[in-house]
């Protein structure tokens, strides 16, 4: 069952940054970056004003981690050592990393940053202050493409999110509240998965659950980013959901339009144009496609139907660890797509009463497309009636 | 009723940093980060890979936002102008920056940073390529104090945390999942907040609650940031809990340890070791103390009992708009509690078992402390039986 990341996965992982530190002068590469860091370990933690740093050389991979940390990382066993500093600002994070490298041969060093990130009100030395360093995103650029092992954890996380949109529809009803529909189906998918896959599941909340759906309703649909109101539903509302499930630290994205009621004529055609962009932007897709190409199509669609000034962003982006990761589906951008790639496809359409937009997570093939999510998206699957 | 930031905080907090600016040689000062924009405006939007950027010049307030947010932004009459790019990568999000500061004359800057923060694969130009920099952290330093209005927020906040926590000592049960009592307790009191606040409730949240009530259980608790496992609650685990609500953008943190079942004798003994170390902690507290004095009596009193081998972190941090914020109660620190301070206190302990830690938020006042979370702290109070 594909819910956990293989072994096997970690040590390509660290084989590629390998390879890459050397083709470089420097003795060791390093992380700062807490995604990065799970990347290639399988240690994951929250990253706060307290700094990890993953040190990498040929031989031997070490960390250094705040004392709150050290029984979480110690059990991994694909990090040699563990250094710790007890805690910040009382401890000596980058000096204490710095002596971890220093154990290890490196005088010089291919970082992911020059120092700790400046997250939480984090202050302090840059890593060149102590050593030579040089500065390389190799981890952010091999996440771009994800392996089949990567995509089957999306895949999974799409069942999941699935399963949450399933509810948010069941529940949502004239008169019932946008968030306790939101919060209900998260809390019912939440249980469902962790029922169905019992010791499968890869532990990885605290305090909540696995998925979340939920959706902004109403006058807030015309904002991109807008925000669940305090107000039950209406006959007449349209809803921008959102649905994913957290699967051993990926995720997929699944997002519809739907409707509270008979949409108006206006919303129905809005809903149309917006699917068939989709739909366009999608049967643009495919190995070798430049991602400026896939948003010019849905430009060109939107240009072609005069509603290019309700447009108010790209069409997608990256996602997998994070919830947004290059490449973006952007006219200005000059990435390309490739296998592994896994695409939201989420062009919208934006009156002064309401959004349209559907969100997909489309992976790119040796051949074309695989669309993770499966949510219909047809309008009348979308009409939730009393 | 204490639910909205008044809108007299905002004029306060521009007048302040206009004079910060005044001192300097700079013509405006500039801010990338979310929070200090949202601080000085109250706009507050998700940081994504999107740079926004506000300028504050003498007698000007002028923002610059990617496409998706300038209907957000558009009604807020604390800015006087609003600039847009289209989406990043294709718009140039720091060049039109530079065009807004250019048109407001400015050509030096007191920055929060020297261009926008690399979240999300964000990669873009420094603002010193443009324009004279330097860097300034006025608001991070200005949000150590908190105005009474600030303070009646969290307050607030604590209120539906206590909600909440009341839910999830009340569905807690042997047999019960407890990502489903965490998320079912989020889910009420969310409903409660909601209804009970009606109109007055500051919209904030995206298919979510505001209010967030959880644990970790069992053996998860003896790693300070450890995890909610897939297993039923038993006769005996310790659970460490955390509860929260968003009150137009500050929050609240109350955490307590609780037992399902009878506790044993080394649970008793460790819980009241703990419940002495957060009772030393605050009345260490207080307006010109030294927050290392307040960490170092903590440790003093571990040291006296023996335990320090089991201390994991120092014994808390600044709350309010960000969940960890400077000043850290720490030994290593230099900074002094001040009145509008407002810190969690959370000494812990953790065996190999199990971990043991309250968590409540006290505000440093002209003359002493006063505790914003009151949920009983006692080991009678915190048992569940069934």
């Amino acid at each position: 069952m594909a819910t956990r990341l293989p072994d096997a996965e970690f040590r390509l992982r660290l084989d590629a940054v390998r390879g890459r530190l050397a083709d470089t002068d420097a003795d060791a590469a390093v992380w700062f970056g807490a995604t990065s860091i799970e990347y290639l370990t399988g240690f994951h933690h929250i990253q706060t004003e307290r700094p990890v740093a993953l040190a990498v050389a040929p031989d031997r991979v070490e960390i250094t981690v705040p004392r709150l940390e050290v029984e979480r990382v110690e059990g991994n066993d694909r990090i040699d050592a563990v250094h710790s500093y007890f805690d910040y600002p009382g401890g000596k994070p980058v000096e204490t990393a710095v002596g971890m490298l220093r154990g290890l041969g490196a005088e010089s060093v291919a970082a992911d940053a020059d120092g700790a990130p400046g997250v939480m009100g984090y202050e302090g030395p840059a890593l060149s202050e102590f050593l030579d360093v040089e500065t390389q995103d190799w981890v952010a650029r091999m996440r771009w493409a994800k392996t089949d092992a990567e995509i089957d954890l999306i895949r999974e996380s799409a069942k999941w999110a699935n399963l949450g949109h399933r509810y948010l529809a069941e529940y949502t009803a004239v008169g019932a509240h946008p968030i306790t529909v939101s919060q209900r189906a998260s809390t019912d998918a939440s249980r469902a998965m962790l029922d169905a896959l019992g010791s499968e599941y890869a532990v990885r909340t605290r305090g909540d659950g696995p998925v979340h759906a939920g959706y902004i309703s109403g006058a807030e649909t015309a904002l991109p980013h807008g925000h669940t109101p305090n107000e039950r539903l209406s006959e007449g509302d349209v809803l921008i959901t959102g649905a994913t499930a957290n699967v051993d630290g990926y995720r997929s994205e699944l997002e519809r339009t739907m409707f509270v009621g008979e949409p108006s004529d206006e919303d129905e055609h809005y809903f149309e144009l917006m699917l068939e962009a989709q739909t366009v932007a999608i049967d643009a897709m495919g190995p070798g496609v430049p991602v400026s190409r896939v948003d010019q199509a849905v430009w060109d669609y939107f240009k072609e139907q005069g509603v290019t000034d309700l447009a108010r962003h790209h069409v997608g982006h990256n996602v997998g660890m994070g919830g947004h990761e290059p490449p973006y589906v952007d006219r200005g951008s000059d990435a390309e797509m490739a296998p592994g790639h896994v695409y939201t496809i989420e062009p919208g359409l934006y009156t002064d009463e309401a959004g349209y937009r559907h969100s997909d997570t489309v992976a790119v093939t040796e051949t074309g497309t695989e669309s993770l999510t499966y949510f219909p998206r047809d309008l009348e699957s979308n009409v939730v009636r009393g």
